[in-house]
């Protein structure tokens, strides 16, 4: 059987149980051409928040009765009449959550779990590394000695963020919530300096960190860290913006940065970005990245959950900040 | 004697007449190597309330004390041992809001009344101008076809941004406050639309104004317009940070663009700008559009009132858009 989780109801504000609907229906029957991948591991991510919502953005918004959009890894275990994969393949795509996923395989990237964890594909080796990689070195276009701060620091794309700036030769201070999150970031990926957003005053904090200012922040949070790292920008900043995670879940209009003019005065660029516009570089990414792992100069950590019903107070983690790492659920059931 | 308005007091919230004190000192001597410049004409610039400020900005804050700072234009009337102005040239420079300033020449440019009157010099030809020609080509980055929306549209930058943008076969549509300068812009300049904020609705009037959205936003007034505008923006779109003039005079924190997140969904830029940038490159923006000008491609407007001691009313229409085109107060007395 595959259980899969409907999303059936729109959100207000926070998403919550009520949001979705777990169903058991049989494995389904694969047409011609098509794939049937047992999904191991889904991706939970921020953007997911955004999907939920009504109206225009970067990707279609689903569709209510839908399965929950998601990225995922998983085995293929049937295959009609497509030459491209084969039973036994690992692959990666938008299989949704569910432990079953049937696809044409156009949307599909295959892995080898021989080099790398299943989860790290969906994690540094998909999305949130892709993100981190072209998001820090396209948009932010850091350069050796530049000063980087990074919000959602300990978080799937900001450790991944702030390792790669360390490996270019920048001063890197990373921003999470509380300490042992903090103590990772330094401790364990070599940022320069953490701060606690949770327990320490961001905007004083900044100014210990970056006495001079910073280069490049790079936004997974918004609202008043954005601010304040508006308020700390060096002359012709980047402010690469990825995400805002601390107004999804806000009932009325968002909170926009009022120190934007720091723009105007130090001639910098905010730069809004979404990594599918650099798919056709993901290979480029993941040998990079890839390599890096391999080394050990690049650290990657999943906080792994298992049970896809378990699925929406996994994902309130992502709001509430309790994991460390890239968040991802296990689907698969041992048998 | 030499009128000077010195500027007593830093305003909290708008500036008013007790910012500004009016005083009158002879005629100062020069020095060795300094030149002595009769004003014709004081520019009248938004700028103006950000120097007024306390603390980090583009440029030095004012002193209390000192001769209120301003663009100017006029005529050398003493050389001492300066070999690059002899009296009867005619130069521009920030002279300050006073009747005679004195210079070492070092940051006086010679403009020619034969090829434009000396207002134009202040205008067009001058920092509104520059600003306008730089802001437009090199931060905006436009292209034919583009959408161009451009705010503060029938004033010194504006109306010259949008003319420009026309020049270079863009649709360009202008937000201005009251129904003449909507006519003024479409009927003189040449814009493709106008949108009178003081009687319409600016969301809905951009939907009709822009039905596939914008390329470019150029905002000198920040707040709810540019917040309308965010939220129109096509796909790598750029706004251009040139001014905020709804949000100069605020005595609580600024309103930042809720709608920033556009940027992310449409992988669009916001980039802010300070003219002094491109110091070294006036005179081929000088060049460019003194010829525009000659061949009737590019309308100049003055908005010319006289005499120092009406600065402070005159320096308010900035703020309430009394006044039609570049504000000038004109210093020099009939003999």
């Amino acid at each position: 059987m595959n259980k899969q989780l409907l999303f059936v109801k729109r959100p207000q504000g926070a998403a919550d149980a009520s949001t979705w609907s777990l169903v058991t229906n049989p494995i389904p029957e694969i047409k011609e051409g098509e794939i049937l991948v047992k999904q191991h591991y889904i991706s939970l991510d921020p953007a997911m928040r955004g999907w939920m919502n009504e109206g225009k953005s970067y990707i279609e918004p689903m569709a209510i009765g839908s399965v929950m959009r998601a990225g995922s890894v998983g085995e293929v275990v049937a295959v009609k009449n497509n030459p491209k994969f084969k039973v036994g393949d690992y692959v990666s795509g938008f299989g949704g959550v569910q432990q079953y996923a049937v696809s044409d395989g156009n949307d599909l990237y295959m892995v080898d779990p021989k080099l790398a964890p299943l989860p790290t594909y969906i994690g540094t080796l998909g999305m949130p590394g892709m993100t981190a990689y072209f998001g820090i070195l396209e948009v932010g276009k850091i350069k050796e000695g530049d000063v980087v701060v990074v919000s959602g620091a300990a978080g799937a794309v900001g450790s991944i963020v702030g390792q790669i700036a360390k490996l270019k030769g920048c001063r890197v201070i990373g921003i999470a919530g509380g300490p042992d999150k903090c103590k990772y970031i330094v401790e364990e990926l070599g940022f320069d300096g953490a701060i606690d957003y949770k327990n320490e005053d961001v905007r004083s904090r900044l100014k210990e960190e970056c006495p001079k200012g910073l280069d490049v922040y790079f936004d997974n949070v918004g609202g008043y860290i954005l601010d304040c790292a508006l308020g700390m920008l060096r002359m012709h900043a980047r402010v690469v913006i990825c995400g805002a995670i601390s107004q999804y879940n806000n009932r009325t209009a968002i909170k926009g940065p009022s120190n934007y003019l720091s723009l105007l005065v130090n001639r910098a660029t905010m730069q809004g970005m979404v990594v599918f516009d650099w798919a056709n570089r993901y290979g480029e990414a993941a040998m990079a990245m890839g390599t890096w792992l391999a080394e050990g100069k690049l650290k990657s950590r999943e906080a792994i959950y298992e049970g896809i019903e378990n699925f929406p107070q996994t994902y309130n983690r992502l709001f509430t900040g309790e994991k460390l790492g890239k968040l991802v659920l296990k689907v698969i059931e041992d048998e």
